[in-house]
C-alpha cells in the first residue's frame, strides 16, 4: 500500500495561479478575512487529517466492513471511524462551510471542495457519513420553517448530528415518480411517515447522537407522479420544537447491502413505520426541495470521483517509477539495474497521463464549480442568477465525468500493477471496486445526461451552456496573439464551435424524433466533459507560463497530451450521435436474444 | 440472480450457418464422425453441465472462496467444486478435445472452445481448473519424452491430474528474463527445483490426485536473460518413470491470494524446496515450449472474456425487459404498467446492444480462432502452416479485445441494474470483479498489444495478417455485388485499406523511432479488434440472409448498431497512434508528479 499525500502543491496551482481565490473571496461576505494565510493553514490542516487520521482506516475499513445488529436496527461502523469522525467535528470540519450564525466557519465553498476532494482520495468510505448532512443543512437553510432552522441546523453543523437523503424505493430509483412512501397528517402538525426505503447511504451508523433523515413521501391528497412529492424531516430520535432530544423515532434500519465497494459505508434498508417527522417546504413541492440537497450531492460525488482519480493515479505513479520490468524500446535507462523502470514504457506512460489529465483538469471543473455554490449563495442580485444557471449546466457534466472518468482511471491505474493490482495488497483494487458506485447513485451516468441534454440545454435554451461557451470564447481571443498557447488556444476554439454546431443539430434532431434525445445524450455528456477539460487545461498553461520552469514543463506536457489523445475521443462521440436512435431503436426488444 | 441460460441458437447459428462445422471436420481425421447429430448432442449436454451443475456453484463460491491451511500448504475449494470437477471428469469432458491415443475423444478444438464458453459463463472460478491442464497436454505433447508422454498424459486427459503454470516470481511477471528459479541436475536425471513462484492458478486444490507443475527455471549453466530458461515438470505427488504416484514432492502452497474477484479459483504463492522434477524439451529453450501452453491459454481466457460478456448480456436484458422504470421519449408503451419497461430506453438499448454484438461476434472470433487450432494439429502440411501464421496473428487480438470488451460489458451491464447491479443479490458486481483479471493474467492487454504488433505484424512481416486481410477482401468482393449487404461489404472493405494503410503508416514511424512501438501497440491491437469484428459481423449477417425472418432482422439490426456505433471508434485510436510517441515521451519522469 503506498500512502497517500495530499496534492498540496497542485491544489496551491489551482486555488491561487489559475482561480484567483482571493479575488474570488472578495465577491463574497468573507473577504479579506480568507487571505492565502488562511487557506494555506486549510490546506495544511486539511492535508494531515486526510493523511494521518483517514487514510490509515481505508483498507482496514473495507476489509472489516460495517455491522448490523438484526435485534436492535443498529449499524456499527468500522473500528478506529468514530474516533475520525470526532475529530472531524472537534476540529470544525463539519461546519467549515456553513454560515456563522449556524456555528459554521463561513469558510468559502472551493475550500470546502478542496478538504472533500482529500478526504475522498483517503477514504471514501467514511467521507460518505458527512456528505449528507452538508445537503441537509443546504434543503433546511432554504426550505425550512425559522424553527426548523433553528432546531436541526446547529447540531448538524457541528458534527453532533448527521444528514440522510431517503428517496429510493424496491421499485424506484431514477423514477421517483412511483415512489409509494405516504405521510400521514398527524393532528399536532406532525405527520407520520409509513414505507420502505432503500440504498440509504448513512441510514444508520453510530458516528453521531441523531440522524436526521429527509423523506420524500405522498401526502394523502397527493396528485400521482413527481408532482405528488413532499419532503419531510424524519429525525432517528424524536426532537421536541425546542431542540430536545427525545424518544427513539419508529424508523429503522432493516438490513444493509453487500457491496461490490465502498464497503464501510452503510448503506441500509430503512423502515418507517410510522415514524413521526415534519414537513419540510411546500406540500407537493418535495422534488424541488430535494433538488437543493440533490445538486450538491451531485458535485459532491463529482469529487469522489476526483478523490479516486487522484488516490490512483498517485499509487501508479510510485509504483511505476520503482517497479523495474523489461528495458526501454530506445535502449537501456537504468544500466544498473536488472531492469529499467515501468516509467519507461510508453503505454504506461499512456495510462499515467491519462489519469493525471483527468486528476488535475478535474480539479480545477470541481473548484470552479464549487466557486459557482458561493456565488449563488452569496454573490450580489446579478451575480446570483448567472452563478446559478452556469453551475446547473456544470453540475451533470462534474458530475458525469469525473465519476467515469474514475471508473476509467483507477482500472489504468490497477493495470499499471499488472498482477499486483488484483490482490488486496496494494489497495488498487479497492479503489476500482469503490469507484464503481460513483456512476450510479445520486443520478446514473444516463440520469445526470439527461438532465444535461434534455433539461439544461434544451428546456432551459441552453443559457447555462452560452455562458460556459462565452467563457470558452472569451478566453480564446484573449489569448489568440500568444504565441506559445496557439496549440492549445486553437483547438479549443474549433473544439467550442464543434460542441456548439453538434448542439443544434442534436436539437433538431429531436423536434424530429423524441428518442434522439436518449440516443444522443450520454456521447453528448462525455462530448461536454471533454471540451470542459480542454478549457482547463489551456488555461492550465496560460497560467504556468507565469510559474517555475517545473511546473510549465509539467502542465504543457500533460496538455499536450490531452489535447493529443483525449480530446479527439470528441470525434467517436460525434459519429455516435449523428448514427442517431435509429442504430439503437430498429431491433424489437422481442428480438433481443 | 438470473439463471443462466447456454446460448444454443446462437452457438449453432455460429457453428453452422457462418463456420460450416462440418466442412471443417472433413478435413480433420474425425471428418464424418462429427456430424451435426453428435454437435448437437454435445451443445446439449454442455449447456446441461453449465446450467445445472457449475452456474448454481458460482456466487456461492464467490462467497465462501477457497480454504488454506497454512499447516500442511493445502488448499480446499468451495463447497460442490470437487462434485462438479468429479462429474467433469467422469462424462469425459476433460479429455474432449484430446487425441484418443491418450484416452481423449478426438473431437475437434471447436467444440472444445464452445464447451469453455459456457463453462466460463457459467462460473468463470471452477473453469480456471480444467484450463491450464490443457495447455500442460499440449506442451508435454509436444515437448516431453515419450515416457512422460506416457507417463503425464493420460491421468490428466482423464481428469484423474490437473495441470498448472509456473512462470511469474515476486520481481517479475511480464519480463520473466528475470526469472530466478533454479534447478540442480540430480545423478539419475531429475532436477532439483529451488524458488518461489507468484500468482499461480490452482497450484493446490482438493480437485484431482496429483497436480502437475510446468514450471520455468534455469539450469545452473543458463545463460542470462530468456535464452536461459528451461521447462521442468514437477508433480505435487512424486511419480516414478512407470507412472506410480509416490511420496510428496518439496513444492508446497505458502499462502493464497486475496483478489478483487474469481475468489473461488485459488491463486498460490508455490514454494519449490528441491522439489524433484524432469527437464521437458531441450535445455534453455523452456521459453518456446512454454508457449505453447501459453498460446493456448492466451486463446482460453479470451473465451473467458467471451463466457463474460455472455452472461452480463444476459442478465442485462432480462432486468431490462422486467424493470418498469420512467416512461418512453416517444410515448407511452406499456400503458397497463406504472412505467415502460427499460428496455424502451435509448441508452439502455445502447449498452445491452454493445454486449450483443462484442457476445456473437465474439463467438466467432473465438470459434474461428479454435478451427484453426485443428488444422494446425490435423491439417494437411500445407494448411497447417497457414493456418499456425494466422492463429499466431489472430491469438493476442482474441486475447486483448475479448478480455477489455468483458470489463467494458460487465460495466455496462452492471449500469443497466442502477443500484441494484451495485450489491452481491443479482451477480452483477461479481461479473465486474471477475472480469478484471482477464486483462492482466496470461499476459496483460500491453503485452498482447506489443506481440500483435512488434512480433507478429513487424517482426513476421505481417504473414498472418496478410492472410486475414485476404480473407476479408476475398469476402468482400466475393460479396460486393449483393445490394443488400453493401451496407456491411464496402465499410468493411474501407477498414481493411485503412488497416493496412496505418500499419504501413506505424512501420515507417517504427524505424524512426523504437518508441512509437509502444506508443502505438495498444490502439493497433483495438484497432485491430474491431475491424475483425466488423469482419464477422458482415459474414454473420450474409449468413443470416439464408437464415429465418427473426435471425435475419437481429444479426442485421446488431451489426447496423456495431458498423455505426462501435466500429467509428477505429477513428479515435487512429488519431490516437498518429499523435505518436512525443504525446507520450516528452514529460521528465521526476516531474510526473
Amino acid at each position: 500500500m503506498i500512502a497517500y499525500r495530499a496534492p498540496l502543491q497542485d491544489l496551491r496551482f489551482a486555488l491561487h495561479d489559475v482561480l484567483n481565490l482571493q479575488g474570488h473571496c472578495a465577491k463574497l461576505p468573507i473577504g479579506d478575512a480568507c487571505n492565502r494565510e488562511v487557506s494555506d493553514a486549510i490546506l495544511d490542516e486539511a492535508a494531515r487529517f486526510a493523511e494521518q487520521v483517514l487514510a490509515p482506516l481505508n483498507a482496514s475499513g473495507d476489509a472489516e466492513g460495517c455491522h448490523f445488529d438484526a435485534s436492535t436496527g443498529e449499524v456499527r461502523t468500522p473500528q478506529g471511524f468514530k474516533q475520525a469522525f470526532a475529530q472531524f467535528a472537534e476540529n470544525g470540519w463539519s461546519g467549515l462551510t456553513a454560515a456563522e450564525e449556524d456555528g459554521g466557519q463561513g469558510l468559502p465553498e472551493v475550500l470546502g471542495a478542496v478538504f472533500k476532494e482529500l478526504v475522498d482520495s483517503a477514504n471514501l468510505s467514511w467521507g460518505n457519513y458527512p456528505l449528507l448532512s452538508h445537503g441537509a443543512v443546504n434543503a433546511i437553510k432554504h426550505h425550512g420553517e425559522a424553527w426548523q432552522q433553528q432546531v436541526f441546523l446547529r447540531p448538524i453543523v457541528e458534527g453532533r448530528w448527521t444528514g440522510t437523503m431517503c428517496l429510493t424505493e424496491p421499485h424506484c430509483g431514477s423514477d421517483l415518480g412511483l415512489l409509494k412512501t405516504r405521510a400521514e397528517p398527524m393532528d399536532d402538525g406532525r405527520f407520520a411517515i409509513f414505507g420502505t426505503k432503500i440504498f440509504i447511504t448513512g441510514g444508520d451508523h453510530d458516528l453521531s447522537e441523531n440522524i436526521v433523515h429527509l423523506v420524500l413521501a405522498r401526502l394523502p391528497d397527493a396528485p400521482a407522479g413527481t408532482r405528488g412529492i413532499s419532503m419531510f424531516v424524519v429525525p432517528k430520535y424524536k426532537v421536541s420544537i425546542d431542540g430536545v432530544i427525545g424518544a427513539r423515532n419508529s424508523v429503522r434500519a432493516g438490513s444493509i447491502e453487500h457491496k461490490m465497494g465502498i464497503h464501510a459505508s452503510a448503506t441500509c434498508v430503512m423502515n418507517f413505520d410510522g415514524a413521526e417527522g415534519w414537513l419540510i417546504g411546500a406540500p407537493h413541492k418535495g422534488l424541488a426541495a430535494m433538488f437543493t440537497m440533490m445538486n450538491a450531492a451531485r458535485l459532491g460525488v463529482g469529487i469522489q470521483g476526483l478523490g479516486l482519480i487522484e488516490r490512483a493515479y498517485q499509487s501508479a505513479l510510485s509504483y511505476s517509477r520503482d517497479r523495474l520490468q523489461m528495458r526501454s524500446l530506445s535502449g537501456v535507462k537504468a544500466p544498473d539495474k536488472a531492469a529499467d523502470p515501468l516509467i519507461v514504457h510508453p503505454d504506461i506512460r499512456r495510462m499515467l497521463l491519462t489519469c493525471k489529465s483527468f486528476a488535475e483538469g478535474g480539479r480545477l471543473m470541481t473548484l470552479h464549480a464549487a466557486s459557482l455554490v458561493d456565488l449563488v449563495e452569496h454573490g450580489d442580485e446579478s451575480t446570483r442568477g448567472e452563478a446559478d444557471s452556469l453551475l446547473s449546466f456544470l453540475t451533470p457534466i462534474v458530475k458525469g465525468l469525473l465519476t467515469e472518468a474514475a471508473c476509467e482511471c483507477t482500472y489504468h491505474a490497477l493495470q499499471c500493477f499488472g498482477g499486483h493490482g488484483y490482490v488486496r495488497e496494494w489497495g488498487m483494487e479497492q479503489l476500482a471496486r469503490d469507484a464503481r458506485i460513483t456512476t450510479i447513485y445520486e443520478g446514473t451516468t444516463q440520469i445526470q445526461a439527461l438532465d444535461l441534454l434534455g433539461r439544461k440545454v434544451i428546456q432551459q435554451q441552453g443559457i447555462g451552456f452560452k455562458q460556459f461557451l462565452g467563457m470558452i470564447v472569451d478566453f480564446c481571443s484573449q489569448h489568440a496573439q500568444v504565441a506559445e498557447l496557439a496549440t492549445f488556444v486553437a483547438p479549443l476554439a474549433q473544439a467550442a464551435q464543434d460542441w456548439q454546431q453538434l448542439t443544434l443539430e442534436i436539437a433538431q434532431r429531436i423536434q424530429r424524433d423524441p428518442e434522439e434525445l436518449g440516443a444522443a445524450a450520454v456521447d453528448y455528456l462525455f462530448y461536454s466533459g471533454y471540451v470542459t477539460l480542454a478549457y482547463w487545461w489551456a488555461r492550465s498553461v496560460a497560467a504556468a507560463d507565469r510559474s517555475d520552469l517545473a511546473t510549465r514543463q509539467a502542465k504543457r506536457a500533460t496538455a499536450q497530451f490531452y489535447f493529443k489523445r483525449i480530446l479527439p475521443r470528441c470525434h467517436a462521440h460525434a459519429g455516435a450521435i449523428r448514427a442517431g436512435a435509429e442504430s439503437l431503436m430498429t431491433l424489437d426488444a422481442a428480438l433481443f436474444d
